[in-house]
């Protein structure tokens, strides 16, 4: 039997029981069923082939594994480019969290195949937020029906996270029926789906500068524009967009990873979004998707492992359990310390999801909640750095469950962690996250933390009312605590000693912000009848309150300390 | 300029400043000198080469690439694999000690290529020490000559980590001139270097099996012997050993990996090692060894790593430190973050390899002190998983440091993760090194625990004299009366609950071990003229007590409530 993806029982919980947000359950359901089957059946079986027919650069075209385009015409084929759009797009208006969930089934079945339709969905999101009725119809649609693919062209070889140092510049001429035209010129780095020979056209969304009167480009990030730069033009013709290069990945293969030059030969044509100047403000208004998108796929990532790791443990014999020397082997998940690993797993990757879960779930509501606005600006680096970092961790005790078989490619386990060790590094890593939470979300802004405080303690307080978990209830409200202590303790502190700290701070909120929800699922999982399910999360939780949540104290001490042991270190030393 | 290995001064200081336990320092020095130049000149060039050209089954030999030969060849002529040997057997008489160092650099170079010399030397010194005259001169020789390649044959395919579920049998026939003659039948499994085309033969040694008089096998470990069984017998012949398979890992690719059996038309001819049943006594004894082995590996792993990252994160050009917002990019050494992450490596890395050189060392003093011996096999599991796990995760920061360009295959820290993954698994998991230190090294023996408190005693007293150590000699201080009040609450205790957290005391144990010899080598470091080395060592010793060593407490208050949270949870929750 095929191990599931994830657990259905358990994101039936997520929506229906601890979000009550399905919406209309029946359609919610059906999206649900066709996205497990559909993942299964068509994204699955070419799991490794991902990773073993890598991307090719033929002539100066890129091709991929052909079961990717195949798989993907079923996709658009079912609606499910559409689904997350409105009606008059010709979508569904499903809610961004049961997209998530729908992602989620695609990501832990092959997340590099998955890529491609949540780039796209992305870029179409953008050019329907903000671009013109005439764009809408001319690059956004074609997406929406997975006719074309999408990119986001933000980062260049000089200037990863560093948007501000961008160089390409586009040079106005003129205006058209798309818009005020431009011609573009530059250098764009690590840009996912790039090129690939599955789709009809490409849609690049390309951060540029337009140049000053004297030809310089504004300095900052003030001046940096957003472009609709496609592949084929309208007219069918080739654009000035040229592959310079693949990268090849360590994991996440499928994914063809590109170096794009843009005007070589003239100038690429590319159509402005909106006014000049707002390209980072748009991108950045979706960025809290993406960066929940990468959260959620870590997460899945994850998931799969662990189910393979209980599945693994229940079939492999092998030793005995303490005190008993003879008489056949056990199951290895008889062993302690392998329960341990699964619960361990089961408390990351159940934990993750439920945290983008909770996120995806407050972008639904963002809109008609200013509170929910704020909380989901304060999550959203939570959202992004946790599950990246959790989710490669249980894919790490997956592999050590398995034993030297994980360490083998015969397994799909090794797969897992390398696929995922890019979801720390991709959009934003876990070092900019820090400092953007920190930094902007706390400091900066710090609108949300009132917000979560109130939920926190109306967690605590329905958990301080069941038996088992109010002694959790407890050590939930002493660690947040600490944490609005450190963070008024940051207030009006030197900026850079502050940031010295911005991770640590980060993984100690992570933290709490997971003990959080845990406990809240703990509580609404007192309802379910699946006694299996309940005890499940009740054990989970009880693990992640009794080995987790104690390693904030020694985060949070660093921070509340002001160490200036990282930036006070002289370069000489190393 | 390539960047060296290791850092030669840190190798140095540890040897001959801190440990004060060089021998003659010119011979030392020249043996460093040498293995340096070879691991960088014969080893590093073909590092990626042994990850794409796998080792391959042709018509039921194993071939491998074949730069491994080469880079051996010369190893053998330069007289590396016999160093470590007395002078009657050809050797130079090298404390451990100095092999281990000289085994550091070209770990560091390319583990997949170190792995044949350190299990052919591991398989001499085990006949060196067990077997007859005539089996030492047969097939000891040739290994000490580096004509022949060794391995250890241990794991079956449904036996892992257990032993005492070992099915192959060995069946006796009669004697000759050397030894006991047996005929072996069964499967081996993991076996490292099973096969390949670079040696002259190949020694296996292999624990097997004598069947009882009704043929059934006996029970437990008790039964265990070990048994020499070339690849091709003396008079020139093959014997009965065929590779039935090549496991295909996700790193550590050039050590080629077998699936062996033995006996499958007639019975591989074998010689017993010693008495019947004194196997797995025999095999343990060089276990320690065997275990700082893969410590030091994945302590060179991850320090290679480290070197990349400084030499990286000093040449790349983005971004700009915290409060200014125009200019130019600096390098991204100069980031907070950035700089923690090498410090970070730093504490991880130079920590894992004093823990390695300081048990190494105990090696040499074991046997005229009976202190030194205690403490040598109380370090053992804490030598064999601290650099296994913090090495990787050295590793996995080092790809941080190198954003997207660490995730691709141009460089090289993303290999060195894939490669690092495997220590945690062989020479005993994690979780089996967890269960050797509570149950048999502190409660069982306990032996060990006086001497290192004594120890750790000397050095806080010591760095009590030290103005900037004082406040780390305190904190080690009471972290190891945290250690002890933990162990004796132990004592007593169900085994079954205790061994629940015995991986979580590890980790504990680890970090104050670790810390301990820190803080030792910031005492040593203060002598020093190299003011750069001298405040390395500091700033490195400062980050693991701010940073490192307060997580000990979430462990320790884990142990300490005898959690039964892995035990506990039924089965049916996952």
């Amino acid at each position: 039997m095929t191990t599931p993806l994830l657990d259905r029982r358990d994101v039936d919980f997520l929506i229906h029981t601890w979000l009550k947000a399905g919406g209309d359950r029946e359609t919610t359901d059906a999206v649900l069923d066709l996205s497990e089957t559909l993942a299964t059946q068509a994204f699955l079986p070419h799991f490794k082939r991902n990773d073993v027919e890598e991307p090719e650069l033929v002539d100066g075209e890129v091709r991929i594994c052909p079961a990717i385009g195949e798989a993907l015409k079923q996709y658009a084929e079912l609606g499910l480019f559409s689904a997350g759009f409105p009606d008059e797009l010709g979508g569904l208006g499903l809610p961004y969290l049961i997209s998530t969930a729908s992602f989620a089934f695609f990501a832990a079945a092959n997340v590099a195949t998955a890529a491609y339709p949540m780039l796209t969905v992305a870029n179409a999101r953008l050019i329907a937020a903000f671009g013109t009725a005439a764009q809408v119809e001319t690059f956004a649609k074609p997406q929406i029906e997975g006719r074309w693919f999408g990119t986001m062209c933000l980062s260049e070889p000089q200037a990863g996270s560093s948007l501000a140092d961008v160089r390409t510049r586009a040079v106005a001429e003129g205006a058209d029926a798309l818009g005020e035209r431009y011609r573009l010129f530059g250098n764009k780095m690590w840009i996912s789906g790039g090129d690939q020979d599955v789709s009809d056209n490409i849609v690049h969304l390309v951060l540029a500068k337009v140049p000053n009167a004297d030809g310089t480009l504004p300095e900052g990030t003030a001046g940096i524009s957003l472009f609709i730069v496609p592949k084929l033009l309208p007219d069918g013709t080739r654009n000035d967009v040229t592959v310079a290069g693949l990268n090849h990945k360590m994991g996440y293969r499928g994914t063809a990873n590109c170096l794009l030059n843009f005007g070589e030969t003239g100038g690429a044509v590319g159509w402005i979004v909106g006014a000049p100047g707002e390209g980072l403000r748009q991108m950045f208004q979706m960025m809290n998707e993406a960066r929940i998108g990468v959260g959620v796929g870590a997460a899945a990532l994850g998931y799969r492992g662990y189910r393979l790791a209980v599945d693994y443990a229940r079939e492999r014999l092998q030793g005995r359990p303490p005190g008993r020397r003879s008489g056949p082997p056990v199951a290895i998940i008889e062993h302690p310390d392998v329960r341990r690993m699964l619960l361990q797993q089961k408390a990351y990757v159940e934990g993750a999801l439920a945290l983008c879960f909770y996120c995806a779930r407050l972008v639904d509501t963002a809109e008609a909640s200013p509170d929910d606005a704020a909380l989901l600006g304060l999550l959203t680096p939570v959202a992004k750095t946790w599950p990246s970092e959790y989710g490669l961790a249980a894919n790490d005790i997956a592999i050590q469950v398995h034993g030297g078989y994980g360490y083998t490619r015969d397994f799909d386990v090794e797969q897992l962690w390398r696929d995922n060790r890019l979801n720390p590094i991709h959009e934003g890593t876990t070092g900019v996250q820090g400092m953007d939470l920190v930094g902007r979300k706390i400091l900066a802004d710090g609108s949300g933390l009132p917000v979560l405080a109130a939920r926190i303690a109306r967690t605590a307080e329905a958990a301080e009312a069941v038996p088992g978990l109010a002694v959790h209830a407890r050590a939930l409200s002493e660690a947040w605590r600490s944490v609005v202590a450190t963070t008024e303790a940051l207030q009006g502190e030197d900026r850079r000693t502050v940031l010295d700290n911005a991770t640590a701070f980060l993984w100690a909120f992570g933290h709490v912000v997971t003990a959080w929800l845990w406990l809240d699922q703990a509580v609404a999982a007192e309802a379910l009848t699946d006694r299996d399910l309940a005890d499940g999360k009740a054990w989970a939780c009880r693990f992640f309150f009794e080995c987790e949540l104690p390693k904030v104290d020694a985060w949070l001490a660093l921070v509340a300390a002001r160490s200036d042991v990282a930036s006070g270190a002289p370069t000489r030393i190393f």
